[in-house]
């Protein structure tokens, strides 16, 4: 991850084009994308504080949009708008959608919106589509961690074109983000706001550094991915009567049995 | 809502046709809406056991498909599959998703599936597009009623097309039923599984007619509507190039603060 990180910083400065650039898509008009999350939040592979009731652990909605790069829904080491605090914090969607829209209609940064239901365990998986177009070829997204105090894990501006075509499939491994709107430490901290807000922060193995941290484990490198995002190409030929219809992969479900 | 439901079910049956029939559509290849669900079930308007934390009450993610008369969602009086099931007592869409993804491959009776994010508090509102082809013109939902045994509103089987064209705008009151799996008396009432399973049945303020029941109202006719649903169809001008996008209304969201 940290030679890959990089590698496309390098890339990035050596061709003068910030990362997610999005201005030299000459793709096809449209391309659409079945987006499959994948929660990897189980207790063996996140054995501390792992929430077992009220509620057990699992995953909001899954919120997300299509866009150019005038547009950002989050971005590391910058500051949460309040839309993304109320996802990140209580899963409410309906700012952080009326923000989107705003960004729609001011500034045509916005192609569509979408979303994914709610995961009931810790390592489920939930799925939708989104459509993306050359002038918006980027996507974002978050799913808020249930329970904790802001935490979530989430894409920002990844580009689904090439050049001149769209790539067929990506798939990202996803690792926690604190909002930096709420102060708590575990997973089940009361709501405790932080004032004055701190910028949207990588949750790493060691990092926050107090022992009292959910994800702190001072015997690891890196955290295993929390979860996991796939985007795959609809083909043309898949796009009869049932177009908008999602094919799910054949993987069943592991439902954690709720406690609660 | 009697005087309604007793007028549609006599056209019904004076013109040999079951009420939700899709045959004789022949409106335009396709019609996309605007589905805006809102939130009623406040503590004014519910006051018995309204649920103040852990959690807090407030709303699934909606999840709904458009399709022909092949196919139910869920019905009334009829029993609930082992998706509505899930997502009925959890939340938890996947087995449905796949259950709505089968038909489509097996019978070619669904269009898509479309789905909104949770509101965290009762009384909020959530949005998403859906579309409509003549051939399946219906549009079904679910939205789990959290906390709950196993309560949902929905819509079954609602009809968008009136002959050679699309509706332009309805409004449709949600009441809660019961999907028959879980005997819970009340909002936060303990799992314990119906055996043998009950049908789908609606919750009214004298039914189950037991004073712990949480919706049991002895003085009211009927209960207030618990949310409601609009679907408004998006005019051809408003299908540029941000297609999917969807125009929020511009009410905002009453949250109620999360006390948990």
């Amino acid at each position: 991850k940290v030679i890959w990180t990089v590698l496309v910083t390098i890339l990035g400065y050596a061709s003068s084009l910030p990362v997610g650039d999005d201005s030299l898509c000459t793709a096809e008009e449209l391309a659409k994308y079945k987006i499959i999350f994948t929660g990897k939040w189980s207790q063996i592979a996140f054995p501390k504080q792992y929430p077992l009731y009220r509620p057990p652990a699992q995953w909001s909605s899954l919120l997300g949009v299509t866009h150019s790069s005038d547009y950002s829904m989050w971005k590391k080491n910058e500051y949460a708008s309040n839309g993304v605090r109320d996802f990140a914090e209580k899963g409410e969607a309906w700012l952080l959608m009326k923000e989107i829209e705003e960004a729609g209609e001011k500034i045509q940064s916005v192609h569509g919106i979408f979303s994914a239901p709610a995961i009931s365990s810790g390592t489920g998986q939930t799925s939708t589509e989104l459509e993306v177009h050359p002038r918006h070829p980027l996507v974002s997204f978050v799913v808020r961690i249930v329970p904790s105090p802001d935490w979530f894990v989430g894409v920002d501006s990844l580009n689904l074109c090439e050049g001149d075509h769209w790539m067929d499939e990506i798939s990202v491994d996803l690792f926690p983000y604190d909002a930096g709107t709420d102060s708590g430490f575990t997973f089940s901290s009361p709501n405790f706001a932080t004032i004055p807000q701190d910028t949207v922060t990588e949750i790493t193995c060691s990092s926050p550094s107090h022992p009292a941290n959910s994800f702190y484990y001072p015997k690891l490198k890196i955290l295993p991915p929390m979860a996991q995002v796939t985007m795959v190409k609809i083909k043309k030929s898949q796009l009869g009567l049932s177009a908008p219809f999602i094919n799910l992969p054949a993987k069943s479900n592991e439902i954690i049995d709720s406690v609660s």
